[in-house]
């Protein structure tokens, strides 16, 4: 619990300010500012807008309500999508025997550092130590080679919603970095490349609307490097993620092409139309509950989480504001009937009636925990017949007649979700810095700038670049070659290699 | 994969008979009988139903898609109602620390001998060991002493779906007792003991509705002893099903009054509204994927699955049955315009227009699958525009005109639904023996009786019940004792003690 209680420490130890009326009634309050120091802006949004609560285990958190409601309306989107390729859900056990798991070489290399053993059980000392899956591909193959035997059997389309374990041991992060995230992980096989590699482009496509459409966060789709790649898989994409505050990449979600690689070692054969033999192609997918995290870094402020009305499970918080001899009772009503009408229209509102809080408080306690959008009301409001809306994202404020209530509040949760996408893509933007050579690079670095450079596409090359820009904060890598490639003027040169680029590629220091 | 070889064996000795056609083509078909090998026959049925797959981890089973499917309607319907009641869902970590494992004294007595313990990541054997839930009590509670501090702070009503592991050794069975399992498992806090109480028979409906009216299986709601409660908690009620055919009983789900046991231990305090402290009463909560084998256990039969319409993922499969010189496309498109209709009602319609299998084999095939309904469109349904339909529960056929297709078949999955559920309580009324006497109760434990007895409620007398009645097929225990209790004539005596009996309790082996 030692996260928890530095977090709680730290916002006893706050000096106030602006807040400081807030604080004295609830000792919470986000203490960091975004700006100067990330880090604990970070853990601390995540702690006080109540999505997480550190455990007394390292590198596993809680996931609270407020998190969890957020990962539901993506997990039901992403579901129902899958659901209409005939991807069908399943659920394969935890655990794996040390036989299955080491099959595949580079797979178990990328990944045995971090795998945690079952021992014992009870008293007693199992014959055999058994893993937690860091991820299901050796946990689920030997039965898709038992299951596949002819063309019919084919596409088979698995997938399953579950938590993992990576017994990981560098900075844990909630969200972005922990020893156990629950996750979506689908694993196909077809009959040809041409069939797995067009599903590996529909699932990218299903990621980018999770971060563009849900999470209001633009990505970039590409191809990992071979360095960056899928441990035993043939090539992988992603889509990629930009923190400008501290200007690292972020690997959002990725769908591997398996290629027929773990086919062969795990033999999973199919006789074809003509009766001759074919091995299948593979494909396998993931995203996990890491989306959540960089939601909160991308548009959280110095008031704590800033939630895009999509994934809100409160769209629409209702604060009645009853000043001294004000008709109490009528403006508890109108609270409730804004309700009542916004709900009724599928929006998600909520009022918050507790008496033991002023307005002013409840303000700063649903903007902590990120609620799009603010309606008071007021003696004023009552007597107009309006109410007043109140913008998460920007603070702006409008005064709505009860009239066009529900159609305005749609209208602006509809402006709310574009815009926090266009301010996030314009910090991206204002971060992007094309580069051509060695020089460019490194300042560009150094001023933690997503990178765009022409490359060699050579694995030494960007080994080279790793050791070459290794330091405390972490070596540049390269994030992603974008699908969407700029035009590539014939001579080129790679900037790290001086040899001829072949693509252009983004670098950067990453999660 | 011991259990997977045995079962795939099975199959392949099989001697044929009835169902030989089918086993020519497939070397599949249900090869042991209901009747006469009660527990080969399930292991057959839910491998060959295609619902579970054998691990290479004995205890660990694979779920397929056609019981995931089945798993996730009924989540769809729980987690729908629990919404209703202001219970919200979270995550807490697989992992516990031994410290908080091991302050419940009677729970971790309960839990001990069956935790799996992680002691090693990579290469590295961990510092302090770290068990893997086998329920989240533990697991939980330390943060409910954090986050609850006052009365407002109630109540505190979470629920996490997620896998828990009970390493048993005692006779894994798919579904029914496996070492890994998933379940829902809810967690609340209350002011108080009025609230909680509430709470638990609430929940206790659910239960019973998911048994009755998804899963079309009677169950009985009642108490569990004191020998059989929750180990910690201050009473256990559960929805009580049986298995006819081997007379055991089987616990359905169960829903837990915890009282304040833990609240003492996990110091989870709260100031009432006069300043002065309180301590919460807490409910626990749970089913599991449990319930799908006992749906197999009550309505399987020598055919394979039986499903319930509510919970089929395909409720009416729909096959072209060509003759020689028929008009196959029209047959065909027949086929197509109904799954349509159908489809276009709500109801789950699918048609199997494989071409390398007879209709017959077919038939065979979704009867082994379980679908309720079966619609055959041959030449003469197609001159005469109607279809065949057949229901999996009894076989009886009747011909439906195209002209009322829709509702003559939701009236018939209606009226399946409701069979199943009948003829599965006339099956478990003809097993009800009421019992007074230590004799009669031994010859109705022989003839696999489901035995109300009258009882003294003494846990010694229980423990002797167990004791004089151990054997191969295990020791005969208290049921639960039903909530709507037969008259209880004053005098009456307990049939093991003699001692004056206090209530009617249900007894027998169980699972």
């Amino acid at each position: 619990m030692a996260g928890g209680d530095t977090k709680k420490s730290n916002a006893k130890a706050s000096s106030g300010g602006k807040k400081k009326e807030v604080k004295k009634e609830t000792g919470l309050g986000i203490t960091n500012r975004k700006d100067d120091n990330f880090g604990e802006w970070y853990s601390e949004v995540v702690v006080n807008a109540e999505l997480i609560e550190y455990y007394d285990i390292s590198g596993c958190y809680i996931l609270r309500p407020w998190a969890m409601s957020i990962w539901e309306i993506m997990q039901t989107f992403f579901d129902a999508e899958i659901k209409k390729m005939n991807i069908q859900n399943c659920y394969f056990p935890l655990f794996v025997s040390p036989g299955v798991l080491q099959k595949e070489k580079d797979h178990v290399e990328g990944f045995a550092p971090e795998v945690a053993w079952v021992t014992k059980s009870g008293e007693s000392d199992l014959e055999v130590p058994i893993a937690i899956r860091p991820t299901s591909e050796t946990v689920m193959y030997p039965y898709y080679s038992k299951w596949i035997r002819g063309h019919r059997d084919l596409p088979l389309k698995l997938n399953q919603w579950c938590n993992v374990v990576r017994w990981e041991f560098s900075n844990p992060t909630p969200f972005i970095r922990s020893r156990e995230f629950l996750w979506q992980e689908g694993h196909t096989a077809f009959a040809t490349k041409a069939e797995a590699e067009a599903e590996v482009l529909d699932i990218l496509e299903l990621y980018r609307r999770i971060y563009e459409e849900f999470l209001a966060i633009p990505v970039v789709k590409g191809k990992k490097s071979e360095l960056e790649k899928f441990a035993g898989g043939l090539y992988t994409t992603s889509v990629e993620a930009f923190i400008p505050n501290n200007g690292r990449g972020i690997q959002g979600a990725t769908s591997h092409c398996l290629g027929q690689n773990f086919a062969k070692m795990f033999e999973i054969n199919f006789e074809d139309e003509k009766g001759e033999k074919g091995m299948v192609w593979q494909n396998s997918w993931a995203y996990s509950t890491r989306t959540i995290g960089v939601m909160v870094m991308v548009h959280g402020d110095d008031k704590g989480l800033v939630l895009p009305p999509k994934v809100a499970s409160v769209q629409v918080i209702v604060i009645p504001v009853p000043y001294k001899d004000a008709d109490t009772k009528g403006i508890f009503d109108a609270c409730s009937a804004t309700v009542d009408a916004l709900s009724e229209a599928g929006i998600r509102a909520k009022a918050d009636f507790r008496d033991n809080y002023s307005p002013g408080w409840k303000y700063s306690n649903w903007e902590m925990k990120g609620v799009p959008l603010r309606i008071e009301i007021g003696p004023k409001d009552l007597a107009n017949n309006q109410v007043r809306a109140v913008r998460r994202d920007n603070s702006s404020k409008i005064d709505i007649p009860r009239a066009s209530l529900v159609e305005q509040v749609k209208e602006m949760l509809d402006k709310i979700q574009h815009s926090l996408f266009d301010v996030a893509k314009q910090k991206r933007e204002a971060c992007l810095q094309t580069v051509n050579t060695w020089d460019e690079f490194v300042e560009a670095l150094g001023q933690r700038k997503l990178i765009l450079a022409p490359w060699c596409d050579e694995e030494e090359v960007e080994k080279d670049v790793k050791a070459r820009t290794k330091g405390e904060m972490g070596a540049a890598k390269s994030l992603c070659s974008p699908f969407d490639q700029p035009e590539l003027p014939e001579g080129t040169k790679c900037f790290a290699s001086g040899k001829p680029a072949k693509k252009w590629t983004y670098w950067g220091r990453s999660y």
